[in-house]
């Protein structure tokens, strides 16, 4: 049994983008807009993961697991979930898992990583 | 090719089990009686789980993948080893990654994230 | 609808590889010679990565999803990309998300978690 793998929007590094049949995988994202404060760059993270998903035929409401990295989770874990939950839709919400981390540049406040259905 | 998505137990911010195909996302899990110290916060979390991946048809021994995050690595990995190799039947323990990593609120200890399947 | 999971290089904690279907998991993989730098032991991870991989018909260009924990992100994220970018195939790059993280041990300067296919 083999299933064929597509990749999309591939640097030298990482593809934005795995499908592997029905399973997409998705790249670690963050926000374009590092100087925006947890508000601004969760939306902006969210933003470009509706076009990540999209580009695949995949949407915000076939989402199956999702690990959220904050900077500061004491100071921005209220100001993300506000964002997430009015972007996630109801009755379609994933599995979730939040923790603190460092991300590769220190004005990053967040990365999310999306595993999603086609 | 589409396959099902079955979400359970859902709030407005996740779902603590998603079904998808013969594979199962449970969210990130931590301790309800976070006062614990480590070995009663892994039981815990590692009851709720028993719960979790029962409520679906799977069990502690179809796990495939594993995280877990400690708040404090150096101190808690001998005793959340200690209650993990209890729990874990023999001949059937997942690929696990361990890190350290502060999670949502301070007295927690412990969080594990666990796909398995059905 | 039932697939099987086949484990691998099992000790009492952990599979090193789980297959199921044709989703492949690989534990954690730290460096052997924990006294090398950021270079040596990201080139250690990725040999044995090579090993997992290839015990189950899988290979590094077949990678999906890949999470990389940096005990130093600011001092090592160059380094390791400088390894990882000469390892992966061109054309066949996975997903993947880097944070920092201390791991099990204080010598450890990198652990690389894969999800590929087979």
């Amino acid at each position: 049994m083999t299933t064929e793998i597509q990749r999309f929007q591939s640097t030298r590094r990482l593809s934005r983008v795995v499908l592997h049949g029905d399973t997409v995988y998705v790249a670690g994202v963050t926000a374009s807009r590092s100087s925006g404060d947890i508000g601004e760059q969760t939306a902006d993270v969210l933003g470009k993961i509706d076009d990540y998903l999209a580009s695949v035929g995949s949407a915000r409401d076939k989402l199956l697991s999702v690990q959220i990295w904050l900077k500061d989770i004491q100071r921005d874990f209220a100001g993300m979930n506000a964002v997430w939950e009015s972007w996630i839709p109801e009755g379609a919400v994933p599995a979730r898992a939040t923790c603190e981390a460092k991300l590769a540049s220190p004005d990053l406040l967040v990365e999310i990583i999306v595993t999603a259905a086609r």
